[in-house]
């Protein structure tokens, strides 16, 4: 096993050509990336012997029915396999039609000259056919725009464009994790449901067992009704008739036997007493309390959400191993309706001790940089498909920000190139000293003043968050925002005023509450460090990367206002 | 940049003896571990200047307060290092306060010859000081228990037993995702919120903004309080007034300017009508229709609960994109409160087209034993942690795992084990043909009756989901578990059902409807595909390598019956 440890995965790639094709080891087949994916296209395996498995892309019979063509892709790199299949192996009607999948045997061959493939399989065995009837396959060969395709979010995967961004997708999530690990930082996995709200004013979606367990009460109480005032009374009753006879039969010196079969009968009533008034209390409908819902009630016994962001709890890690980072889901309860907006997306989030805002730059440039150079490494195939078929930029785009510095500007430089450039164009939104840059500011700056990815640092500490480092001035804290062309601003991040006094007063000059951040506070207040942080948009990351318009085409199950399938 | 990508992380590790050490790229640091990681513990940098960070794990001060002792701990390792300053350099009282930040420049040395260390800081400047008030420091430096410091969940990151396990778990996720890359697995974001529940009859959490929107209302209507049906009524007439003026003028034969002023006044009238009949029909409370709550008025349109699993959904890849697997939170609403159960977990689901069950176990295999092995690798100082304070075996067991072939058995076997075996122990559960395998009986099989990992395959029907495989007796389905020593199941997998028609019935024979199943049918009408998949409890994982008995410990934000703090 030692030998399987800690494996280089750009090793996987570099097969030279006297290699034989290898097995998947935990399924029967050898992926199509194995073949198609070497330097000489496939050329140098020719001869062998192989199992595939895949989806028809494409089929067609001919000779008049004596073979059939398939394209076949296995969702291991964008290139489909040629296999051809006679008709005396299997019956070529149901193998041609889109979708189908197949899983056959048989020897690579060098085609004939002229034709594009550098090889192609011969196929000996059908092992598996998984059939479609083409009259009711959602979709057929032609092809669908993207927004067809959200309405069949378990079927896309199929589709050429979908399956090239989720292996974007996958390549640009592993490059994250290799990029903090080779710098020292540690994963935290931060938690979903939170009862803390970081921005302090985020619209966040409730987590909660109240509905279901009234739900399940009413039920309950229609098979089973709570007893009435006159059930409860007639309890009542008995139990007092049961004491009288206990006295009476005492004060008669009655038998201990006696007694204490009096007693027991007591007992009894007093307990169907006490279970009748308990459930005399149940009401149908959500707990309440003083005209509140009750929340001790609720699962968490407070209310409880889903996180907007994992920066404050993994505050607590870095305040303790230094560098550390969280990659997981966010939420917004937004009625956004926008190309880029959802309601579920997923986040980087990096914070580091002994770091200040030039060092979180420092790092948000080089991992930026890391993701467009693994891009171009490592999925240069997919992104050839992207720059076909979405946006002839995308290569270039990557190429650009893996090898140029980004330019840093300050908040108040920002707005002084921008007033000067609304002189000659027109901004929607007004530029002055004081606001937040809107999308087009953004994008003026990355795009069209720079062609550079730009960091503006150091905003109006008015429009920014309770936690950001007050600068000397007073008037600015040290926030950074990475802006890059096509999404404009694609990380945010900032030094965290670590100033205990400081940052109580933040709090308070915002009218949040303090109790809740509490333990926010005593961060500083124990051992308190100089530290910074940022966050990515994954998907924003995807849009950048791929050229793709729409953020809910680029995460596999897009959540957003009326819709969360499956 | 070129040079940056792809790097190998365990180059990391392996620097020689001449290296100079290398400050962290993000931070002004050199990580601790850079210096006592070497193979020579240090004693090769000595004479470098450097400047280190991190919190005081133990001080005092010597030579009657000329100079102390720190115990300087940044989270980078296990092991502290030793830090003297002179007091000359800074006032020594508060810094030998366990938990105070310091962040300092100084030299490394060699110590005195009979001292523990082979190499220690000289400090020459503080930098900075973040001091703690030892009258009011929650983590004292006495040995805190592990369930007193579940109060503390962000400030026990600072503590030797929490960071060993944020740690070991930061490794173990790289090490999944390594393994999965290697093989040629594409990682997939599977939705947190769903509209599914894969297991059909999980205890779910619902997520929802209804109360939200319903006390949003309450407050409006309060400041804002809807018109009274006399408010309507008003309204009524004052359009009829206004219809009746109109049809005077018109027949009147009035001005045209007179007309249309007076239709002017209707339209307005109507305006106002139709706006109060639309607030008078504001309702405080959650929306209803026909006794139910309205669902369609919650943010997705309809109930949402957060995941049980990912599986179902990752389905959809595997039977387009082949090798895929989730990594991510799954959420049960269960009120257990034993030491093995989170309401807040993360799971590894891989899901393999082309695989039968024996590829799955091969799969689950090779997966256990390279954890195992990374962890030996790469966290052998905080397993020699674990080891020294928590679980003598624990080293043992991971090299036990790594080396030993996994036993196989078939749970008719399993159970004829667990019957004899009953003849001379005695289980709380009876044992039978039918019934699932209880904790005791799968750690029977693995700690006494094997002394190994033991994966126990074709189970019962009767207990096993839907969308398991039937094998051909009819009576049991292609599942598996993986049991290991300490934890029992680990693993939980399955050959998937692929044939519509099969699995259409099994749906309906376990009384589930099979709207909600149409997506997932989908996937056997369409281009049907044999595969295969499981899920491992990360958490399990965790608590299986470090001996931690407490899941609560092993996760940095637990969740469970009335607690999600932060």
């Amino acid at each position: 096993m030692a030998a399987e440890s800690a494996p280089p995965v750009e090793q996987m790639s570099s097969v030279t050509l006297n290699d034989a094709v290898e097995e998947a080891q935990f399924s029967k087949r050898v992926l199509i990336r194995t073949i198609l994916g070497r330097p000489d296209g496939g050329a140098g395996v020719a001869g062998q012997k192989v199992r595939v498995g895949g989806w028809v892309k494409t089929g067609r019979e001919q000779g008049k029915g004596s073979f059939a063509f398939l394209e076949l892709n296995d969702g291991s790199c964008p290139a489909n396999l040629q296999v051809i299949i006679d008709s005396s192996v299997a019956p070529l009607g149901q193998l041609v039609q889109t979708g189908t999948c197949v899983h056959v045997e048989g020897e690579l061959k060098v085609p004939p000259e002229g034709t594009k493939q550098r090889v192609e399989l011969r196929v000996h065995k059908v092992l598996d056919v998984g059939a479609v009837d083409p009259a009711k396959y959602p979709l057929p060969k032609t092809r669908l725009t993207l927004e067809f395709l959200r309405d069949y979010v378990h079927l896309r995967p199929r589709t050429n464009t979908i399956s090239a961004i989720a292996r974007i997708r996958n390549a640009l999530a592993y490059a994250t994790h290799t990029f903090f690990q080779k710098h020292g930082f540690l994963y935290v996995h931060t938690p979903i449901i939170t009862t803390s709200d970081c921005e302090g004013a985020g619209e966040m979606f409730q987590v909660t067992t109240l509905i279901n367990d009234a739900e399940k009460l009413e039920k309950e109480l229609i098979k089973n009704p709570p007893p009435s005032e006159a059930d409860v009374e007639a309890a009542k009753s008995l139990v007092t008739e049961k004491g009288e006879a206990v006295a009476q039969l005492k004060s008669a010196k009655a038998s201990k036997q006696e007694i204490s079969a009096s007693v027991a009968e007591l007992t009894k009533a007093k307990e169907n007493l006490s279970k009748l008034e308990e459930r005399a209390k149940l009401k149908p409908g959500i707990p309440q309390k003083d005209g509140k819902i009750d929340y001790s009630q609720d699962f968490f016994a407070r209310q409880a959400f889903l996180t907007v962001s994992g920066q404050l709890q993994v505050e607590t890690f870095a305040c303790a191993l230094s560098s550390v980072y969280t990659f997981g889901p966010t939420f917004r309860a937004e009625h956004s309706h926008t190309s880029r907006h959802l309601a579920e997306f997923w986040m980087v989030e990096p914070e580091i001790a002994f770091a200040d805002i030039k060092d979180d730059m420092n790092c948000a440039e080089a991992y930026v940089k890391f993701l467009c150079q693994w891009l171009l490494d490592n999925c240069l195939d997919d992104m050839e498909f992207m720059v076909k078929n979405f946006d002839k930029g995308a290569i270039d785009r990557l190429r650009m920000v893996a090898s140029s510095d980004f330019v840093r500007i300050s908040y108040t430089d920002a707005v002084a190139i921008l007033e000067e450039a609304a002189k000659e164009r027109k901004f929607e939104n007004k530029v002055e000293w004081g606001i937040d840059l809107a999308s087009e500011h953004e994008r003026y700056l990355t795009e069209v003043k720079f062609k550079s990815p730009v960091i503006v640092y150091n905003y109006p500490k008015g429009i920014k968050a309770f936690y950001m480092k007050v600068n000397e001035d007073n008037k600015t804290v040290a926030a950074m925002d990475v802006l890059v062309p096509k999404v404009g601003e694609l990380i945010g991040g900032s030094q965290r005023e670590e100033r205990y006094e400081v940052i109580k007063d933040r709090i308070l000059e915002m009218g949040l509450p303090l109790e809740p951040y509490e333990w926010y506070l005593d961060l500083r207040r124990y051992g308190t460090v100089m530290h910074s942080g940022f966050g990515l948009g994954f998907e924003r990351m995807i849009l950048f990367a791929t050229g793709i318009d729409n953020i809910r085409d680029v995460i596999p199950f897009p959540r957003y206002p009326g819709r969360a399938d499956l």
